[in-house]
């Protein structure tokens, strides 16, 4: 199965109302997915740069008054480079020119969506001064499990928020050291155990891979292992992290992850692993099973991009919600059987 | 108090047998420190190389064969890079020329050590493919819990090993993912939770600087937050980590970390922290309390370093043991009151 999934874009920039007068939507993606109740619920990540004229404003997180403020650049400051529009360079402190937060969308078709007007997960400490992006839900009896990135002059570190109503959300603090992104919970206890898959970044010897921990109450995580590589040459070959949160086929557990080639086009793939220890991976896509192909998802914020945070299994076929091209939400029907008859 | 320590070297690599015939110590470092029955133990880093003719032979870790095994390398293979003598850098993976492993000591003064022949705890998964390093030794009751790092071609993790007589160790996994090292537990729970320092190294945004962690069983970790920073013009301008397992003392816990210059120039600060809340920072080191200055600091395997991973309090007094130039292991007497009368 190549690009021949029911694909359409659900929910683009337009439908999103800033959070602020002063700031406006650049990019919606990069969706959490959780059924709750008779709803689809999505938390999208949506990117927001600061109104500017003739100096540059950028949002920023300020740790004294815990609050997002507006920091404005003099364009003709030496001390910082501009030329990147995504990050300025500074002599002593990187800046993002965006900030993103959390917003709840609802459906009762898991089409057509109502975005709420205020986020629902902003920055709230040090940790997440430029922003929380790409949440996965994972639900655990009637409790909601979000996990999330951050960034910060500290680094980027997997944050952990709890809630059973999508109304209130209580915050664990972070899960993973920086640099981390990525991480998808398991919907259930294993032999005794939770499991997450997450992404951290090496500085000096590893790559960009796929690592697995344990836990007993879903805070703290050890027993941290690599789960899967790179591949040279392949559609993964640059980077790999967690998509979907992962779900339990007849085969075992499915995750659909995201690979990256060295040039930044990023597909999706599945690996299926053994329903009884998900460290043991049984099978892996030979070739995506979803790959940037239409015209939003080849061009938008940052072009060739699909990228899942979450799934919804419907029987034989899976409703993957996805970020396209850093910019627009996009939905594909996919076979169950299609993604499995190109893993080896 | 500078420089005034009486310091003396008391581990040399000529105390230490290699581990095998075809390797030699290059060097006996970075020892890791606990008060056993009526002895003081250390846990040696042994940093080993193989005997090499015509070609570089190089301890590797193979996880096929779960076995250290010597891979030889052509020194006229063009896919290589040899001019680093501590580095081979490959076109597809790095190698570490020498491979590290922890030896134990004992002494019934803290001065005169018997080394073991064999070593205590070696690389054992391939997240310690290039060898295991700096241990830091944790009390609470009557287990001992061994915090120690490794590289691999994964990354730098920071492992778990636990043991009641230091004759047999349970492994614990990796407690923290990539790139992680310099991992130091307090011993007590503290208000019903267990704190490690540690220092996470950021790829992007953040600094090689001290972080705090929270666990209920010692082997999971989370809440992760930022602890202490580097500071500019100062001794620990360019990366700071736990040095010493912390101690408490009338003023509060008392953590000695190592600080570095961005030169590579490595000291020994101190920082202390609320008795009640060990991330609240109540003073720091306004210089180091101990410099690189005998010879036998300045000039080794990687000169000016004094780095420590253990110590023992002995009422005023502390006894610091500390790896010198990456070549030999050194103690120093200081007087806590000296330690204390630099910081703010």
């Amino acid at each position: 199965m190549k690009n021949t999934a029911d694909k359409r874009k659900i929910i683009d920039i337009g439908d999103v109302a800033p959070s602020r007068k002063d700031f406006f939507v650049i990019g919606v993606f990069n969706p959490g997915v959780a059924q709750y109740k008779d709803e689809v619920i999505l938390l999208l990540r949506v990117a927001e740069k600061a109104k500017s004229s003739g100096c540059l404003n950028v949002p920023i997180f300020n740790g004294e008054t815990n609050a997002v403020e507006v920091k404005s650049f003099d364009l003709n400051d030496p001390d910082y480079n501009f030329k990147d529009p995504r990050v300025i360079y500074g002599k002593h402190r990187n800046y993002i020119t965006s900030m993103s937060h959390l917003r709840l969308a609802r459906s009762r078709d898991g089409i057509h969506f109502t975005v709420d007007d205020k986020p629902a997960i902003c920055c709230q400490n040090k940790l997440q001064g430029y922003g929380v992006e790409d949440a996965r839900i994972t639900r655990i009896g009637d409790v909601y499990y979000i996990a999330y990135s951050s960034a910060s002059e500290y680094g980027i570190v997997e944050s952990l928020s709890v809630t059973k109503d999508f109304k209130t959300y209580e915050h664990k603090g972070a899960i993973f050291a920086p640099d981390n992104k990525d991480a998808a919970i398991f919907p259930d206890k294993i032999n005794g155990k939770y499991y997450a898959l997450h992404r951290p970044s090496s500085s000096e010897y590893g790559k960009p891979e796929m690592w697995i921990a344990e836990s007993d109450n879903l805070t703290c995580w050890g027993n941290h292992r690599h789960f899967m590589s790179v591949r040279d040459g392949m559609f993964d070959s640059g980077r790999i992290g967690a998509g979907c949160v992962p779900f339990l086929t007849d085969e075992g557990w499915l995750e659909l992850y995201h690979g990256a080639t060295k040039e930044n086009r990023y597909c999706l793939g599945a690996v299926l692993t053994d329903k009884n220890d998900p460290a043991k991976i049984l099978a892996r896509s030979r070739v995506p099973f979803m790959e940037p192909t239409e015209e939003f998802e080849r061009n938008g914020f940052f072009g060739n991009v699909v990228f899942s945070c979450g799934c919804i299994a419907r029987g034989n076929d899976v409703d993957v919600y996805y970020g396209a091209a850093d910019k627009a939400v996009g939905l594909a029907r996919i076979a169950l059987r299609d993604i499995l008859a190109d893993m080896s």
